[in-house]
C-alpha cells in the first residue's frame, strides 16, 4: 500500500487544478489532514457554499451569488460602456485595476473552429443584440492580445458593423516597470509604432 | 465590489494552503467554477470522505481510514525492524521507494525547544516502549538530514542506550543522478568520507 485510498483520492483531485502536480497535491492534503480545523473543515465549508450560491449571469456572463450580477445591478455604472471580456478571470482582473465603471460581457473563450466554439456558444448574439440597445455608445474589445483573442475581436466588429456604436480596444505598448531589454520585439515594435508626443 | 464574498472567501481559503499564492488560488476557484461537475463536486466529495474517514493510527501515528493503520496491521511486514521518521510525508515517501518492509513510528516533528516539542509531543515514550517490546531487533532512524532532524534521531539514541538493539541511519552521500559539480559540500564531504570499496 502507498497512501490510503480516501487521501489518495483526494490527492488525484487535487492535482486535476491548473498548477498543481501531484508532488503539491500530496503537501496540500497533508496540511489539510493536519490541520483539520484550521483548513480542512474551512475549506469545506467554503466550497459548498460557493458551489450552491454560484450562478452565471444571464445578462453578461459574469459569475456571482446573485443574479443579475453585481455589476449588471449596480445603478452607478455606466450604462453607455460595454467591456467585451474573454474570461471571468479577465472581468475581476479590470475589476482589480478599478479603472472601468461600466459593464461587461464575459464571451466564455475564443471562437475556435477546433474546439468547436463558435459564434453561438460565445454569446455574441447576445452581446449584438445589448450593444445595439440603443443605450450603448461603445464597445471596449478586451479581448486578449493573442491570435485567438484579436480574431474574436475582429469578428465582433464584423458583427457590428454598421451601427453608430464607437469600438475601442486596449492600448498596447510598454507596460507599467517594464524594461526594454527584457520586452518581445512584438511589443516593442508596437509600442513604437504608437508613439505619442511626450506630454 | 471585486469577487463575490463567498468566491473571495473560497480564494482566501485555498491561499491559507502550502505553496498557494493568491493569485493561483484565484485561478483554482476559476477552474473550481467552471468546471462544477469535473472537478468542484468530486474535490468536496473527496474531501467530505476524507475528513470523515482519517484517523491517526494508535500505534506508529500514521495517518490512515482505518485503526490499526494498514501497516501495522499487515502480518506480512518484518516486526522486527522499526523506523522512526518525522513526519507522515516521510513514511509516504519511504513507502513509495519500496524498499522497507518493516513497522514505522511517526514522531510528528523534531524535539524545538523555542516551539515547545518535547519527547511527549513526539510520542518518544511510546518509541520506547515499543522499541523494547522484545520483539523489534533494529530501530532504523530516518529522520531529516538537517539539524533539528539528527538532534532528534540522538535523543533517541540516548533513550535506548542500554538495550540490544541495533540502532541504525540512512546512508548519506551522492544523490542517485547526482552531478558533483552540482552538489552542496557538505554531502560531497560526508560522501567521501563514507567511499566504500568499488565492487
Amino acid at each position: 500500500m502507498q497512501t490510503p485510498s480516501d487521501i489518495d483520492l483526494l490527492i488525484k483531485q487535487f492535482a486535476k487544478l491548473p498548477g498543481i502536480g501531484p508532488r503539491s497535491a500530496r503537501r496540500l492534503v497533508l496540511q489539510l489532514i493536519r490541520q483539520p480545523d484550521r483548513l480542512m473543515h474551512p475549506l469545506m465549508d467554503a466550497l459548498a457554499r460557493t458551489a450552491k450560491s454560484v450562478k452565471t449571469c444571464g445578462t453578461c456572463g459574469n459569475v456571482d451569488t446573485v443574479e443579475p450580477c453585481h455589476i449588471c445591478a449596480d445603478l452607478r455604472r455606466d450604462d453607455t460602456l460595454l467591456c467585451v471580456v474573454e474570461d471571468l478571470a479577465d472581468l475581476w482582473a479590470i475589476e482589480r485595476s478599478n479603472m472601468y465603471r461600466g459593464r461587461y460581457h464575459v464571451l466564455g473563450g475564443t471562437l475556435s473552429a477546433l474546439e468547436g466554439r463558435g459564434p453561438e456558444q460565445l454569446n455574441i448574439p447576445k452581446l449584438v443584440q445589448r450593444a445595439k440597445d440603443g443605450v450603448v455608445k461603445e464597445v471596449i474589445l478586451a479581448t486578449n492580445i493573442t491570435l485567438e483573442g484579436q480574431t474574436t475581436a475582429h469578428y465582433v466588429t464584423t458583427q457590428l458593423e454598421g451601427t453608430p456604436l464607437k469600438i475601442s480596444r486596449l492600448a498596447q505598448g510598454i507596460p507599467i516597470g517594464g524594461e526594454l531589454d527584457y520586452l518581445d520585439d512584438g511589443t516593442l515594435g508596437a509600442a513604437m509604432r504608437a508613439r505619442l508626443p511626450f506630454a
